[in-house]
């Protein structure tokens, strides 16, 4: 009865599916924009034919920028209840997708419960998994593991797998010829490397390329091709590994499209601000306006605990540049798994960032929800000030923990409220509005 | 046996005096390179006779972005010993300016004690302070008590002086001409509107301007020309009346420069994105590349209670683009007078976009920094990525919160830490680097 393999399929052949409508309708798009983008591959909705509380979200040219929520269950925090709590505070604030990283035995209980309850996307990255999975060592490996591994995750359900395929050995080649002030900072990316030297192997999802799109395919798993040689520090932003990795990326972007198989590409990283738009407009070139899903950029490698913040800045001008998905960074970032607080500060500020960057490229709408605001704060609107805040809960918190004497103002100013003194001047109240 | 009056004066007539020398030292640069830009007035040293505990600091072309960190006393919070915790995180965590913006009594105590210990530069808008001094109400006010107010603070040893002289009348008619989302914002401004609407008379910086240049050079204090219609929505920057009041600030540039007195240039506010790089450069050219002091820019309006992270965005972009001075903006920012947590956060959200955007422009060393973090990342040195933090607490207090079961990793990763891998394999422990 099905008349098509994936959304990419459907949308070559000119069938509109209920995700292109659920998609259209949010962006208020025209629906056969979405068609014809998710058929170029400039538009990807991840949507595994086996996420069935999925609602569908499009990641890409002209949409809103999305974000992601990495958390999952790890040999040193694994506790199942504090990771499903951020999982519930990732739902409650909205974020479009979550990547379950969980690396730590039987992954498959977490992934299952995440699947059955999210309307998120679900991204995952298998190999983190492959040691879990088959009880093997990773020198022991085989090519057959890991595709293996990815095979379970997309018949699970996962909408969109993180994979090192452009790690190949010609481009672990340039880092050993480029010297590095950090290496490799990928952890996939130094599973895979570490496998190579060992085996003398290339890169199993390289060299088995098609296989792997095959089983991508069946499920309509979207490849997210990671980015092994992205910077660990500004030092090491825009180099030679890190390009020639995108010139690859490029290149396997074609391939998947060629068989249907829907693409985002991964990106940096840490990266100087002033280096962030060169990197969008590479990208986008590169890879033939594949959607571009960053971590970051962190504009200085000097800030743990505030990483959310340098990446909030690098996040806005990126997506601003061209970027179509932020994945969230935390305050914890280079220093501890974050917890359920860290977690909630990390998607408010990858939420400002991306509705920065919304502003900025025209999304349609976007200005909208800043018109409302600035026009409570005009009326001295407290209470329609709380309703639109970005976190409605902390701007309450704030204005009441600190009672001004006048209590239509703030003690930030007040008696001095420009807003009063301005509001009381212009409706004539003062005598004269006359200069 | 004084040979000039103000820095521009000495620096105009070749001396370098002992401030240029001090800002040539903690810039690496040549101290003839400083002389000449503060001559030509695109370098500014805020240091007022009066100013004993100065370290003195440089704002403008080809320096270091600079802090300033608002805090004071007002009605609402009348509290001296939680204003004075405030002063000393600033001074401890390295903000170059404080403004004491007191607008409550007698304001006198707080301001001495503040000039008498604090090594930053400290500033005043003598507006807010005009009421308490004079003991009149506003519309009682005199062109007199407005220049007695400046005089005082000039005497008392203020190094910058925020002055709103360029809402003319015929400024304050553009905003009535060009309606605004939220009008004027600025508290300064909106006190100077109503007494101009109240008395018919011309802003009386603007009228007696050349009185007020005459006090500020008698005691060498930079003038920093006040923006009150900066914008306080995104709806609102870049319009009629804050490019016009931009005009007028040039014009007052220039003859505040031919009267020797140093100038600083003061901007929006609430600011989309992408029209942030447009604005340094129109300040840049309309005000005779004179330093620019930015509040932000706040890149949306939607995040009271992150308005650090808005600010962090906009400040970074707008530095990075030739904003030389920054003001911090706290999580209060919008809902109530900041605490001392508060204040901590926003000296370091804005000391992470003035880096960052040092990365960018290519102050010279600014690179340094982020270069030995990196290198303590790689070895995996905990202690000296602590040290090298911009919170050294914070960092350790994170790491040490959550131990990892491999106790030179975190638990972020574990025993996947990429960086232990990457080192395994490149000292060749893992039996051969060969690719």
């Amino acid at each position: 009865m099905q008349q098509y393999t994936t959304q990419m399929d459907a949308a070559k052949k000119g069938i509109i599916t209920e995700q292109m409508k659920a998609v259209a309708e949010k962006e208020n798009l025209d629906v056969e924009v979405i068609r014809a983008r998710v058929a170029a591959g400039t538009i990807a909705i991840p949507a595994n034919k086996n996420h069935k509380a999925l609602d569908a979200q499009g990641v890409g040219q002209g949409l809103r920028t999305k974000i992601n929520v990495n958390l999952g269950v790890s040999g040193d925090l694994a506790d199942n209840e504090m990771e499903w709590q951020k999982v519930q505070t990732a739902i409650e604030l909205g974020a479009e997708a979550i990547m379950d990283l969980s690396n730590f035995g039987k992954t498959h209980a977490f992934r299952k419960r995440l699947i059955d309850a999210a309307p998120a996307m679900i991204g995952t990255v298998p190999v983190y998994d492959v040691v879990g999975y088959t009880g093997k060592i990773v020198n022991d490996l085989t090519y057959k593991d890991f595709l293996a591994v990815v095979e379970k995750h997309a018949k699970d359900g996962v909408d969109f797998v993180t994979i090192h395929a452009g790690l190949t050995r010609h481009t672990a080649q340039k880092v050993l010829d480029n010297p590095r002030q950090t290496n490799v900072v990928s952890r996939g990316g130094s599973v895979l490397f570490a496998w190579m030297v060992h085996t003398g192997n290339e890169n199993p999802f390289f060299e088995h390329y098609d296989e792997l799109l095959d089983i991508l395919a069946r499920y309509d798993v979207t490849l997210s091709l990671g980015d092994a040689c992205r910077p660990g520090s500004i030092a090491d932003a825009t180099d030679a590994a890190q390009i020639e990795e995108l010139i690859t990326l490029g290149e396997l972007t074609r391939r998947a499209w060629e068989k249907n198989v829907q693409v985002i590409i991964e990106g940096p990283g840490h990266m100087a601000l002033n280096e962030i738009q060169a990197n969008m407009i590479l990208q986008k070139r590169l890879c033939h306006g594949a959607p571009f899903y960053v971590l970051g950029p962190l504009v200085t490698d000097i800030a743990p605990g505030y990483d959310h913040i340098t990446s909030a800045i690098g996040g806005a001008i990126a997506a601003a540049s061209g970027a179509d998905f932020l994945c969230y960074v935390t305050p914890a970032e280079h220093l501890r798994l974050p917890d359920v607080q860290d977690v909630r500060e990390g998607i408010i500020a990858s939420r400002i960032a991306a509705h920065a960057a919304d502003i900025a490229k025209g999304v349609p709408g976007a200005r909208d929800w800043d018109n409302a605001m600035s026009r409570a704060r005009q009326e001295v609107n407290w209470e329609k000030m709380y309703e639109l805040a970005v976190d409605p809960k902390k701007a309450r918190e704030y204005h009441d923990s600190s009672r001004p004497a006048q209590e239509d103002t703030c003690t930030m100013c007040g008696e001095m409220c420009a807003m009063k003194t301005m509001n009381r001047i212009l409706s004539g109240e003062a005598g004269c509005v006359k200069l």
